[in-house]
């Protein structure tokens, strides 16, 4: 692969920048053994930065992440690629927005997931990050571009930048790596609560109208813009 | 900002101090991400010193803490501060024998806030450290001093010094910043307890009497007069 | 005081490693700041070493341990005592077979004791180790002896070393001060296996026949006698 | 004992080898205090190498493992072997393609084996790694080779690498010792994350047809056979 001399740096810095990511969701419990994947975006390359197949958090180098383009085709690794890679191409290339990935099994949001259910808004917390309830998208198999499809389809209707994947886990993605890494957090953090809540009664809800006015605060103070509804191209 | 030598002194002692505690709650699993903040009351200068704005407690520096005036005006600070410094101003007003304040989401004490209950007493560390139940204070927006007027209305009714406001989380506060951790904490703790305690039937409940003595003794045993009711001014 | 200097150097040992296995309470996530306790018996001298009053396992050192006799009187301490540390003398004067004690409100075990519930003998690690169920004694008011009367009282009944005090956790003893840790920490892990179990459905029971031929084969190979009916002096 | 000099290198290796993955698995939280075990087959040599009785994740050291014959009788140790060194060596013996053995208590997993319920095959993971559910085996005494019995019984009729032993633990076999480790850790996470889901409502069942698929395609990119069903010699 022959690119540009400033996307070769760019490429460099993504790399370790992922594996500084993933190392750090294993860390947070967010992925056990090999479980997950995180991607970039190469701005202005129509490539991407993707962790490889079936690695444990501890074990990744930035040397072992693979380049590919935005059909998932590599084009510089030492390993093959996760398996997921043609579905983070298909969203990058179908949200424009999203400069970043981050899949994992993250224990209470992918039991959400099992039981096909999304999680509902009634934290502060959740409506300043998720605009709303974290929604749940349909079974997939694995290995192609149709979680990809999924994902795009299902979060083109929904403010919340995380989607649960029907007996899977969790898709999040943000305007940075590291934003999608924070949604994937923050997605676990908002199962947990609720699912711990809703054990010993019913959540009391927060009202649209509230939910709307923490989140408009929140986009304020944070300075991050609403993530636009996604394009196609 | 020109302040008496003392005083700068004092202001940075306390932002070292505020930045450890907040990284500790951090360590302890109670500020996931962003989600919490710490303050304390400089003394003898009507001012605070508080976490900034959406700070990670593995990020936090000294330096990046913020000092405010007893209104939330910021004095001095490289970053925004937390949008919950007006709240914080306010308690400070209006709660003397308040030093330190601590907010989290920590998860299984913002459980029982989702379903705007109370944590009954029923362990004696609660009736030690609290002296009754944990209260739930009511829906607040956040980013003016909705949520401080809501801590002074419910703590001045009663002995616990931490209050769970709905769908949110705790606010703690101490005669340091160190007490108000500890109540942060053992609230989680005491939240937590309870709540697996009652997942397979219910709690043994302990009579007010006995509360009472527990309450009465460890005070007596650990040196900490009872938190006065707080005043207004 | 003045000791046998063969005292003196069981002392100084003793005091490190009370320091040391009450920090590592703390690491394992059993004793959340000063919630607990631990001490051991001094070999031939009537006295014990505890931990002191309210002290966090992060913070303890062979220094801040407590020498006391077996009235619960203090001989040697920079710190006042546990306020169990009556309680912890009359264990010593009733049960021969004694040499620590620990106690923790971990979180499980507090659990059960907060409905007044015995841990039933499910696993095949509770037949190994306890012989049977966790007992569970009553309520106690704390700060004199009235716990260590209780710990007598449920043990000489029980082949459990473990007793879970009702609304407030859980007292180990053992053979030695790491064997009462080990207790301690065994505890926990069946009242949390057997919660978690019983959260959906009912345990299968093991019978008393099975449970005495894993009890008698696990006291062979590891070599640990079971430990006698205390005896009253 | 005298061995071929290649062999009592690889010996030394699968020492050095067994006592890091056994400390792994206290790091991760599958086994608490002395409560697993682990092993390796010496390829060429009817040996294993196996955890002595008795041992801490943190204490253990190459030197402290025990090297038997397949027949569970020890050949070189410093101290006892583990209690299940029948079993071990009656599954090498009866399943070839077994070259490492893993035994945990792990909490969520023993849960299901208290209620002798096996976990159902709802989450793609467990499509990928078990091919189905994860099934449960009878209840065994201890000490000689009836668990491994059992292992091979219930092991022979499922894709499963992993079963759980009614009122026990879990037994996980791999084609290495790390994938014995690895199937363990998931095992756990699979027993986990169905267990949450359970508890607030039905999960959703995968198709037989969807699970062989996942199944297949996992297999596949990940270059590992699928378990031969085992042999008896």
């Amino acid at each position: 692969m022959t690119l540009a001399r400033d996307v070769t740096t760019r490429v460099a810095e993504l790399r370790r920048h992922i594996a500084a990511l993933y190392g750090d969701l294993g860390r947070r419990g967010l992925v056990t053994w090999a479980t997950g994947n995180a991607s970039a975006r190469v701005p202005d390359a129509d490539l991407l930065v993707i962790t490889p197949l079936g690695i444990n958090p501890d074990d990744i180098t930035p040397e072992g992440t693979v380049v590919a383009d935005l059909h998932g085709n590599v084009m510089d690794a030492e390993l093959p690629p996760s398996s997921d890679v043609e579905s983070h191409a298909y969203v990058y290339r179908h949200m424009h927005q999203a400069n970043g990935i981050v899949h994992t099994h993250s224990t209470y949001a992918t039991a959400w997931a099992v039981r096909n259910e999304s999680v509902p808004c009634v934290l502060t917390m959740m409506a300043n990050e998720f605009g709303g309830e974290i929604p749940v998208g349909p079974f997939s198999l694995i290995g192609d571009d149709s979680v990809g499809r999924q994902i795009v389809e299902v979060l083109s209707t929904h403010r919340s930048p995380a989607v649960l994947m029907r007996n899977h886990g969790v898709y999040a993605i943000g305007a940075t790596p590291r934003d999608a890494a924070r949604v994937a957090v923050m997605c676990e953090e908002a199962a947990r609560t609720v699912h711990i809540s809703r054990q010993l009664g019913e959540p009391v809800e927060i009202s649209r109208l509230l939910v709307n006015a923490l989140h408009a605060h929140h986009r304020d103070i944070s300075g991050q813009p609403p993530l636009p509804p996604p394009t196609r191209r």
